[in-house]
């Protein structure tokens, strides 16, 4: 194990972090807030204890996959107990324990919140809250990748421990490239949904932030009612962008390379919008009976789809009060979850699209077994090694998923609301139903509880193995 | 698809269930009831169209995988309806629908019942509505096996359609001697804890139809409290054997093959009574409160976690009235199920210890990619064709659950009732929490969901895929 390695890069995680702090601090500067001093003071704290540990690059740059797996995991982990110092400092998240919650919600892109009146925290706070969601979206280390130099190979272990999804794509040969190209499409992405909704007349600060919430599918608010009380016009635009950013940035990286023609490949895509159609088309007859008019039914019904399965988490309307059809419909949306090299968390639809896949193969080898087909996924023939591990994610998955539902079961809420909060914070999509619905939050649950819920915002934006390899002692031996 | 041996084997599962309803006429006429007659028409028409479809053995009597798995479907089917007709013609259960789902959940020793009030029925259709666990318990077609003659090799494959479990061992050339021994074990079993509970001084007839619910672990009582009003011995009883007959009866095998020395490699039966020891333990602990004296916890904590796992479903107390964590732990032995090979149902211990391996195994390949180790079972190298079944089972398992809840879901009921429903019924359990807890049943539902709920029961006995391929339209074709 490179511990040295470990450290230098976790070292530069904290000046990422110090530095990304600093707009935070600009807002708290701007609307002359007491609470821009913690935010400065923790980016100082990330700075100077960051710098310290890349002052030296180790002589020995190589790292392998075990390496890699384990910085991703204890980046996240450094990355949301720094984050959260400032709600703590400023005393507006008293409990450390929350204030961690709060953070990693934010940096998975998760938008689970402990605090029950949001429009308490300073304009400061309020941004960095969403700021977090942004950083999160597209993957940290992707960045660092981006920016830093190392061994020939040895990013590839970071992007592959961090990327969400299967991955059918090799990018070896020009991982920086492709992670810098990425990245601008997703910051040319997010302006111009903030230039939509200020053509809305929404205020800067709110279209930043509601910007920011949507582009990493995070889902936190700047309102204690999220996006109800904003225009239909708002809403619809929202609705668009979440739905665009749960899309693979790989059909976007099509469309830059103007490789149009392979557009028809993108199964994935195809699948998820239909996936979005016919929930939308179920919810809004499901539930048209509660509404006058019909539009506001679609409305409702399209950005309630729209955000739980992009795991974004913004809410319009209350859905805890819909009829049990429409919230199941809910509840099997946010496992399903956005596409793969999307922002948005959960099982991906490529993998749901694999598995359904493996299913009719099976029946189809018992009807006639001497006509064995492969499986096709994206016009190309599947791996055995991509079909593998998607079993073994999902089966992961089950078990973290049994074990967190079991834990905080302890804390004798009912079984929908342990149910659904698991599946908020494992799938990274915020709220869930009952005790953790839409209007209401996670503050009702023991400590214990918020860090194993805390433990699966972060298993379930790194896919799981990176944490669990943290438990494993034959990671940790010689 | 050889359509005339496929009626051929039908008419012999009629026949057999004519049969099979003598008992309860016989019980109809000792207790003098009128409902005998509607049970002594049914088995006369069983046998009249049985006999009818048998009277020329087909000239080609080879079949495979496909046909096999389609007439254990059907057969299964065909029993059911049949079976339903003397709750219906004697008119003490008016709905054609809730008689077949009582009647399903009697064969494929689910439990799950519509009765409000199970004492209100005569003591003849008791009998048969116990005598269907019994009977279902070790697999209709294994006994047609055992007694019929069939083209060499054909059995197999209806053995294999219809035995619980991934099938690590084969049993190819002896599959006639083994099915009659596997009987007779079974046979003997019964007996044993019929002459207990007589021991204990329960009547006759409450002894036979107990030990039918056990046996199968099926879980219909006879009384309205189930077997709450029972005596501790009689309750510790039945703990015991319940436990017994969610063992792999390759276990059992052994012993009367004196084997003794093999039965170390009974990894499944160990991990078994391991899980059923930690959960008594975690919910005694749990419950402790809730009592007077601890021994009462835990004989109470032993009845429902042995009812639960094994899927047998009897209840000696309301558990819905427990606190979160022992229900949550009830309800993840109600996936978990009982050992593979015995009468219980459920995913089955052996596939969740399979797939646990699989996930560790995942993790040691990252730690180690160059260190690649197989997966062993029983002291055996597991075989890739059991790892690809059981992954397969696992996600089509899921796409029936998903599918099942959605559709019960527009009948309006909590999330917790749908959820438990779907898995009582497709793990063949029988009560669920909430509105389908052992204090309630499920005669709520609308018809439509009582038949998704019949074949989710039907599916789960027959471990999915026999069922699914009945809607394969490849199954059908030429």
């Amino acid at each position: 194990m490179n511990y040295r390695m470990i450290l230098y890069i976790l070292g530069w995680i904290l000046n990422f972090e110090g530095v990304f702090l600093l707009p935070s601090c600009a807002v708290g500067l701007i609307y002359q807030e007491k609470a821009g001093f913690s935010l400065l003071a923790v980016a100082a704290l990330c700075l100077v204890l960051g710098l310290v540990s890349v002052y030296k690059k180790p002589d020995r740059t190589q790292i392998y996959a075990r390496e890699g797996f384990v910085i991703v995991a204890l980046s996240w982990f450094v990355l949301s107990i720094f984050g959260a110092l400032p709600f703590r400092i400023s005393g507006y998240i008293p409990s450390m324990v929350d204030a961690v919650f709060e953070t990693a919600s934010g940096f998975t892109t998760t938008g689970a919140s402990i605090l029950p009146n949001v429009e308490a925290l300073p304009n400061c706070l309020l941004f960095w809250r969403s700021f977090t969601h942004w950083i999160g979206g597209m993957g940290v280390l992707v960045f660092v990748i981006a920016v830093l130099p190392l061994a020939g190979g040895s990013n590839i272990y970071l992007m592959r421990a961090e990327s969400p999804g299967p991955s059918v794509k090799k990018l070896v040969p020009k991982v920086k490239k492709t992670a810098f190209t990425l990245y601008m499409l997703y910051v040319i992405i997010t302006v111009i949904e903030t230039v939509f909704l200020l053509a809305g007349g929404m205020p800067l600060f709110d279209a930043l932030t509601t910007t920011f919430g949507t582009a990493g599918t995070g889902g936190f608010g700047i309102k204690n009612d999220s996006i109800a009380g904003y225009s239909t016009y708002i809403q619809v635009v929202v609705t668009v962008f979440m739905i665009l950013f749960g899309v693979n940035f790989n059909l976007y990286y099509l469309i830059y390379k103007k490789k149009l023609k392979e557009i028809r490949y993108c199964t994935e895509v195809f699948a998820y919008l239909g996936i979005i159609a016919v929930s939308i088309l179920l919810v809004t007859l499901n539930i048209r009976g509660m509404y006058v008019h019909a539009g506001t039914a679609l409305k409702d019904a399209a950005f309630q789809v729209g955000s739980i399965i992009t795991t974004t988490g913004f809410a319009t309307t209350d859905f805890n009060l819909w009829p049990t059809f429409s919230k199941t419909i809910l509840v099997v949306l946010m496992f399903v979850g956005a596409c793969a090299g999307s922002t948005g968390g959960g099982v991906k639809v490529s993998r749901v699209l694999i598995l359904m896949k493996t299913v009719t193969k099976e029946l189809d080898n018992i009807i006639h077994p001497n006509n064995v087909k492969k499986i096709k996924v994206e016009g190309k023939q599947l791996e055995h090694a991509v079909l593998r591990s998607t079993n073994v994610f999902i089966m992961a998955y089950l078990f973290v998923f049994v074990s967190s539902l079991l834990l905080i079961s302890l804390d004798n809420f009912d079984f929908t609301t342990n149910f659904t909060a698991v599946a908020a914070t494992l799938n990274n999509i915020g709220p869930g139903l009952a005790g953790v619905g839409p209007t209401s939050n996670f503050s009702g649950f023991s400590n214990f509880s918020k860090m194993i819920l805390t433990f699966d915002m972060i298993a379930g934006r790194l896919e799981l193995f990176p944490v669990l390899i943290l438990f494993s002692w034959r990671t940790w031996r010689k």
